[in-house]
């Protein structure tokens, strides 16, 4: 196929290589700064443009990577020229692109991006949806292409799963963070925490979180939390986040929440 | 070494197999259950024993890996062998051996450990105190035949590395169950979320939490958080967790902590 990105950031970027790398051919990068459109369309062999007047319309698809808030506004511009085109978001409804055509679906990878480090794209659960049945048969064979898990999600459905990958992803992120900051508050380096912080992933591989769950409150040992949380007193939020997610921990057990 | 496991745990078991797969004798393997102490000992070639009279005193060190609670009533019954001795808890301070016997240590593996899942033990940290230098030494030498990581953490700090542990497994580990809960209130398998939590762990195996915080807290994207705090509603504390951990994030970025 022949595709066009709309947007040069972290997906455009991970999904442009997949897809360059599947045999297809990126035709134009689209950036409204013209340096970030030129540094991904070179990497891809495409053609960068800072301006949508200069979209070329022998593509086969727009894939819009851009910031939540500017979707609607780039599928307004883009509609007249009645090619298919996609959003790569997990928060915004397809209804934003079918409000101007058609012809639109969703194309959301569900993982973490950064420009500095390599993903291994077979493995990112490819999300699909379609305005039609023949645009999400065409999204999934596009899918296939860079996937191996290939899901069929409901703009409905797409809006619990972003929410549960910020439970997921960012929020345990920044409890690694908290435990950086605690190390670094008695001079030991974050390096001996991250075998742990590995491992704990690890698990996830092959078990649910409930069968797994180590710690001090899943034991209910109180002395153990009491103690902690004397040691945190005085460090802002630190103690309520204890405290918080500590109970969490006791009512899911209490519970019979095994998994 | 000939070593006398005191305990048959996650712990005993793990580093018990470690400490045997690097040519050291495991003699004795003690638990209160004659069936948990056969078990662990048929694993690694020892003799089992249920009650501490039966202890064979032509050993080199006991390793005391029982609940905290416990430590100190064992550590009272063997030191009358005058054998070195070390427990490996991250909570229990050095004086509740010393308390004993000037022949103590700590020898704490700081790793989640499950039965079912093998660990790559040259990776995991070991913490070493010991009473006097010449113990800490023996010790260090002994971590060296099953670890590449080896620290000297005194009591006090390794109260504040097990706080720390809380933070960067047990507390992310409970989140993972968040996650999946909501998957399955909306008919979606936990599978899909599985490559997100794994590489948001492998991010950190080169960069530091702060420098790689994603997600609508960092980006203070409050039309999403609203959104999202909106799907919590009813859901027990999830409403407050999201409040307080989103909180923390746009704190932390407030405040340049980018790592």
């Amino acid at each position: 196929m022949r595709i066009t990105l709309i947007g040069s950031g972290n997906v455009a970027t991970h999904l442009g290589a997949a897809l360059k790398n599947a045999g297809h051919r990126i035709a134009q990068v689209y950036s409204p700064t013209m340096q970030n459109a030129a540094l991904l369309a070179y990497h891809l062999g495409a053609d960068a443009i800072d301006n949508l007047q200069q979209i070329d319309t022998d593509t086969d698809i727009f894939i819009i990577s851009v910031k939540d808030d500017a979707i609607a506004n780039v599928a307004e511009q883009l509609a007249k020229h009645d090619i298919l085109m996609a959003h790569t978001s997990g928060a915004a409804v397809l209804q934003q692109l079918t409000a101007f055509t058609d012809k639109a679906g969703v194309f959301y990878p569900l993982q973490t991006f950064s420009k500095t480090k390599e993903v291994n794209f077979w493995d990112v659960p490819m999300c699909i949806e379609g305005a039609d049945e023949s645009i999400t048969q065409s999204l999934e064979a596009l899918a296939r292409d860079v996937s191996n898990n290939i899901y069929r999600v409901s703009s409905t459905q797409r809006k619990v799963l972003h929410l549960a990958a910020v439970f997921a992803c960012n929020f345990p992120n920044y409890l690694y963070g908290i435990a950086q900051h605690l190390l670094a508050g008695s001079d030991m380096s974050f390096d001996m925490l991250r075998p742990l912080i590995i491992e704990t992933a690890d698990k996830i591989k092959t078990n649910l979180p409930g069968s797994v769950q180590t710690g001090p409150a899943v034991r209910n040992d109180e002395q153990t939390m009491a103690a902690h949380l004397q040691m945190l007193s005085g460090q802002n939020n630190l103690q309520e986040i204890y405290e918080l997610l500590s109970q969490g921990i006791i009512k899911n057990k209490a519970a019979g929440n095994a998994g």
